[in-house]
């Protein structure tokens, strides 16, 4: 038997991270949204894999990241794993260098240029992404430009980890871009640790994750309260307040949708099958 | 958006299949088997892939199906996809060659050679899959023997082609081989027409097929009474007498599992995708 490649593995995480079930809020094995279902994900996940393939060979990080972006969006339903992949990308580049840790993945981040930064920019032309205004002064910087802010970031000089770090705070994925990808890692050695089929670890890492912070997505699209609330009630499945399987039921019905948390499950899933999770 | 490659819509073909729920006896996206479970079908198709595309290269078909099987052999399970795999392998082939039709189809199974044959038996070196016994005469080619029996095959010239002729009284995907494919491309045009999520049409082209004759896996491993009753059932589900989820969890824990048909679901799920459908 041939071994899985580094790219086959990040593509096998976002396939096992939809397939974990209960994720309350997330598309998984046992929900959908109307317009956003679980063959979307697989669709999702096949068109993602050339690039990926980018990245495990060492293309820049923002290039492999837009192939992987664009070939997601080959399905009818819009944004599906943006967040994922923006978490793998950097990951699958320091798996390829060798073994997966924080200051491998840190390291990818930090050497990455203007020009990954302006990949990460042209991204956001393939598909529409639910992102906030920019903060005061970074108005120029809206992403929602898309290549058009190419020239801003260039008189700038930002790389993509500077891009990163001016929406840390208010980005679940881009605060792992600029702290390690100390959750991902985290998370991983979790569902290593963790045993019984893989897709319930990592509906449980899931858990785990969302109780330990508001999810950033929620905080875009259904404002801080909500998120505070879907923090606060992931804490009480955990303490065996609540059932999970009926609090997915009634975050799908609210449309309230953990994404970044997803993202960071997928993530993590690479993580550990880079480090020996069996499937 | 860039339009998925002929591999890459034969890898979704794979995971949509497996998403297709109820599909009675088979692993879906609502029903594991206790050893065999969803994560090992999200595992085999990312293994599968590098087969898959070799195919679409152009290189012999028995020995990118034998290139698959290995990929998809890389998870815990055991056999997930292998005779999908040898449904789409000429599917994929004939449809890198131009539109897929019977007619390609089956002139890439007309142009196997005695190679492909030999491909075709060291596959089965890479995973266990239930078979019968050969037919009287025919012991020398027992699969079983794997690559020991190449030998015979070269002395009896026998291409893949003629191998398969050999079993398509006893194997639904070798009948397909022999017969251009016809169920298949049937199947593929009734989930064209029909509506909806595609996991659903994929559920509804396999009882179709489950009450159109007796799946082959099920006779193999649980006998010709067995498959005769599947058969029935499956017939009583579409007249409205019994109820799919119901047949399905029931044929789970009696372990009747209707292989056959779901790889026919596996490459009229990929002919479609060729033909249009959208994801």
């Amino acid at each position: 038997v041939r071994d899985r490649s580094v790219a086959q593995n990040a593509q096998l995480a976002l396939l096992l991270e939809v397939s974990g079930t209960p994720k309350p809020g997330n598309v998984d094995r046992e929900r959908d949204f109307a317009d956003l279902r679980f063959e979307h994900f697989m669709a999702g996940a096949v068109g993602a894999r050339p690039g990926l393939e980018l990245a495990a060979a060492g293309e820049p990080v923002g290039e492999a990241f837009e192939r992987a972006v664009d070939g997601m969006a080959d399905q009818s339903a819009g944004n599906t794993q943006f967040g994922a992949l923006l978490v793998l990308s950097p990951l699958v580049a320091a798996a390829s260098e060798g073994a997966l840790t924080p200051a491998r993945a840190d390291a990818v981040v930090r050497n990455t240029t203007v020009a990954d930064s302006a990949g990460f920019y042209r991204a956001f032309e393939h598909v529409d992404v639910a992102v906030d205004d920019p903060p005061d002064g970074l108005e120029p910087l809206d992403v929602r430009y898309g290549a058009d802010a190419i020239p801003e970031l260039e008189s700038r000089g930002l790389t993509l980890l500077d891009v990163m770090e001016r929406s840390a705070d208010v980005d679940g994925v881009a605060a792992e871009w600029v702290g390690q990808f100390e959750r991902v890692f985290d998370a991983a050695e979790a569902i290593l640790d963790d045993d019984g089929p893989v897709p319930d670890r990592a509906s449980r890492a899931f858990l785990d994750l969302l109780a330990e912070g508001p999810d950033t997505f929620v905080v875009t699209r259904n404002g801080p309260e909500a998120a505070a609330e879907v923090q606060r009630r992931a804490q009480a499945v955990l303490a065996g307040e609540e059932d999970a399987t009926e609090l997915a039921e009634e975050l799908v019905a609210r449309d309230i949708n953990p994404g970044t948390t997803a993202d960071l499950v997928a993530g993590a899933l690479f993580v550990a099958l880079e480090r020996g999770l069996v499937v």
